[in-house]
Order: structure tokens, then C-alpha cells, then sequence
């Protein structure tokens, strides 16, 4: 080896890291109305664009014909709906940005997803199980964003509750197949319950921005929607003869921008044609 | 799903396939010196540089410390061959483009690698394996290029081909070490090798390029160096009790710009900081 390799890399002292810190974290948080809608169509839109993504990483590889078709039109619905919801962000924003400014020029830390709608797909088991515990939470979202006091949110709402409903209804009728399948398939299940449960915590947490918008009627506060979703789930899980955690730890920090590096390396892939083709348009 | 799903996407007639791939072929080739020596040493740099990504994923995740710090070495003896053999060639060039330009801002169609050094990872043993058979090609290559007619040619091999000894030393070493290993790592090496295999004839195949390369004294003709190649790993292989496939077959083009998807893949990560961030430096 060359002596050059004995080179360290630069390191950082306490006072740099932190400022770095303080930099990615959102900026004091202004409650405006523009702000709060921003935010929060964000937050959504954010949701339906990352695990769209995720989800249309499956194309070509599920186990079975009909199970890529329907993760695909999954996958496209969510894509769709993102469209608008980053659409009405852009717009409410007002500095000229598109939902693809949004979706393909943002980095990492301005992203407000969810971390379970980040995670890597594991194998199908993991995956629909993701998907379910997301879609019984996006359900009761829009259901209560179709009563939101800005007409726009409430009608982009009414539209994608009816994919939504069909979503949660294909990931519980084979979260309870595989859950009470083989040993095989319910010892894969109850894996990836165990495994994403720490991550369902964080759609029920407030911070001001949350409390901002329910005040101002845009959006319901996250925790009113947790004990629908518990019962929901709980239904659904106790016929799939799933066991579900103890445990009240939840991982969270994605709705203020603070993600696991998954999202950093989907970024690459699905801004890819935007970052190396600026402008690209066909 | 919505209606807008049936939309199916445009299909391209056979003219226009015909028209796309001859657009990713190489221009017909051009044997002036310049374009000549231009095209070479992007074959040799965009071999060190597409491996030395590859094997950089590996750090942090190795299975011991002691081998982490050892492919990390290996990467970055790699990666700073490339900041010679692509700097020179743009210097070659004279567009004016540096040795990043080159790495971050080509699409995988410009990038002439062989396809073995973009293989994924796979396992330990595949990844030592691959280091192993691209290493004793490797080696033989920078000897020849210490006789290239261009000085600053044969002045960088003369220092790679130092680094390189010491990876074909060691890459032997583990190949050996674990093929007579348990029977499980003897299992996996012969796997390992049974799935390269295909791709190690590349490496002494020749095209106008390289019969140009060798009429002028800039590099070897690469079907030369393969008697030397065979009788290293036959040695060394015998050695680790691993069986040679009998195969002929080769998969190739990735010296002419026709990759597997998997460069694709790696540069939307490798090139990612240039091109979210153009010009970035510090």
C-alpha cells in the first residue's frame, strides 16, 4: 500500500458537528398558514413518494405474476397521488416549484417521510406487512383530510381514500394468508411485525407543526388517529394469529427531516435522470 | 387502481431501437494517436476506478476488521491509479476535462471498463475471487505497460504495477486459503468462480482500438497477456483444489461501452455528490 493511505480523514470537533446538526434540523418553526400547509403537504406527499418508490422496486422480481402487477398498480396509485400532493406544495409554497422541483431536487434532510416508508423491501412478507401497518394509518388520514378546512386538501383527499381503502384491504386479506399460512410464511410475518413495529410509533406524534395544523383545521392531529388504526390492526393481526410487540419504542425523526441512510441511497437511484440530465423532458 | 394505469408506455419500433443502439456503439473508431491512447487509458482507469467503487461498498461491513482495513486499502490503491490513469487521459484528450470530470460526469454508455470489475459484491468469497482473477490480469497488463512507447504511460504502471503485486499477493493467498478451506468456503469459492468465469475472457479479447494501441507501442495486445494469466491462476487455483469450468464463453462490450445494468446502478451512487451538487468541492 502507498504511504498516502496512512492519511486520516479530516476530523470534525464537537462545536463543527454540532453546527452541522443544527443546520439539517428545520428552521425555528414559523406558523404561518402557508408554512403549516407547506409543511404538511410534505409530510404527506413525502409518505406516498418514498414507498411508492420502494414498492416499484419489486417490478420484475415478486414471487408470482399477479403479486408484481398489483404491487406495480400499488405503486403507481401512490405515485399518483403524489403528484398532487406535491403539486398543491408547490403551489401553496409559491416560489415556482413543480411536485417534480419537489421530488427530484430536494435533498435527504428537507424530505418529511415517515422512516417505515423508507425502509428496505426484505423479502415480500416484510414488505406487505409494511404496507399494511402504512395503509391502515394513510386510511384514517385522508379519511379525517377529506374534512380539512382547505378545499384542495380535502378534495385530493376524497380522491386517493378510494385507493387507499383498496390498498388496506389487499395488504390485511394477505397479511392474515401469510400470517396463518405455513410455519414458514407466519414465522416470516411475525419477523417483520417485530421487526417494523418500533417504526409504526412515529404517525401518531405531534411537534408544532402538527399542533399548528389541527388548530387551523387543515390537518387532524396524529395521535387522534391511533386508537382507530390500533383497532383496525389489532383485528387484523389477531386473525392473522400474529403476536403484536410489548414494546411502546418508537424511531422517529423523519417527519422533521432527520432519516437513516436507506433514504439517502434511494435518492440516488430515483433523482438519478433529474441530477445527471437537469431539466430532461420528453 | 385508477383508469390511467391501462396507459401503456410508447413502444419503440424496431427503426428506432436500431437507431438507440447504434448511438451507444463507439463513433466509428477514430486511430489517431490521440483518440487512440484516449480510449486506452479510459479502459485501463475505468477499470480501476468502476472495482475500486465496488470494493470500497465493502467498507465497514467485512467479515473481520483485519479485511475491512484490507479491501479498504485495495480500494483506495485503486481509486488513486484512476486519479493517474484518468488524469492522463484527459490531459490526452485536451477538451480540458480532469480525471473527476471523467469519473463523475460520464454516463455508464462512456464508461470502458471491463464487465467483470462491475460485478455486485456477492459474498466475501466472490469478491476475493473476482479481486483475485482481474489481479493476475491486472498485474500482467502494468508490466506490459512499463514498455509503453508513451513515457507517462509507462511511468504510472511502473508505480501501480508495485501496489498491484502486492494485491495479486494477497488476493492469491485467501483464494488458496479458502478453496482448501472448510467445505463450505471450498463450496462457495467454486461458485464463485464457476460465475466469473464467463467474465475473465474479455479481458484478452482486442478490437481496432487495441490492434491500434499495440501498432503503436502505447499498450499490449491484450490476447497476449493471457498465456502468462492462465499459467498464474492455474497454479493458484490447483493450489485452493478449485476446478477451472471448461467453458470458452465470454461475456464482453463493456471495453466498447455496452454494460450490465448493474454500472447503472453503482454510478447513481458513485456520481451522486457531483451531480446534486455540481462543481462541489472543499
Amino acid at each position: 500500500m502507498s504511504a498516502a493511505h496512512g492519511k486520516t480523514a479530516p476530523v470534525l470537533d464537537r462545536a463543527r458537528q454540532e453546527e452541522i446538526v443544527r443546520n439539517v434540523r428545520p428552521p425555528a418553526e414559523d406558523k404561518s398558514t402557508r408554512n403549516v400547509a407547506f409543511e404538511t403537504l410534505l409530510r404527506i406527499g413525502d409518505n406516498t413518494l418514498i414507498l411508492g418508490h420502494r414498492v416499484s422496486e419489486w417490478c420484475g422480481h415478486s414471487p408470482a405474476l399477479e403479486e408484481d402487477i398489483a404491487l406495480a398498480n400499488v405503486s403507481l396509485d401512490l405515485i399518483g397521488q403524489t403528484q398532487l400532493w406535491l403539486g398543491l406544495a408547490g403551489e401553496v409554497e409559491d416560489k415556482g416549484r413543480s411536485a417534480d422541483d419537489l421530488a427530484f431536487l430536494r435533498d435527504a434532510w428537507d424530505f418529511k417521510n415517515l422512516l417505515i416508508t423508507e425502509r428496505p423491501n426484505d423479502d415480500f412478507g416484510y414488505t406487505l406487512m409494511r404496507q399494511f401497518l402504512f395503509d391502515a394509518f394513510h386510511l384514517e388520514l385522508m379519511k379525517a383530510l377529506k374534512k380539512s378546512s382547505d378545499q384542495r386538501i380535502a378534495d385530493i383527499a376524497e380522491k386517493s381514500a378510494k385507493e387507499v381503502a383498496y390498498h388496506l384491504e389487499r395488504s390485511s386479506d394477505l397479511v392474515i394468508r401469510l400470517g396463518d399460512g405455513t410455519d414458514e410464511s407466519h414465522r416470516r410475518m411475525q419477523k417483520a411485525l417485530d421487526a417494523l413495529w418500533p417504526y409504526t410509533g412515529e404517525m401518531f406524534l405531534s411537534d408544532e407543526i402538527d399542533k399548528a395544523a389541527a388548530e387551523q383545521g387543515i390537518a387532524p392531529d396524529p395521535a387522534e388517529l391511533r386508537p382507530i388504526w390500533e383497532s383496525t390492526i389489532r383485528a387484523v393481526l389477531h386473525e392473522a394469529t400474529l403476536h403484536i410487540p410489548d414494546s411502546t419504542f418508537a424511531h422517529k425523526g423523519g417527519r422533521q427531516g432527520m432519516h437513516t441512510e436507506h433514504l439517502g441511497h434511494m435518492l440516488t437511484q430515483l433523482q438519478w435522470l433529474q441530477r445527471a440530465y437537469p431539466g430532461a423532458s420528453w
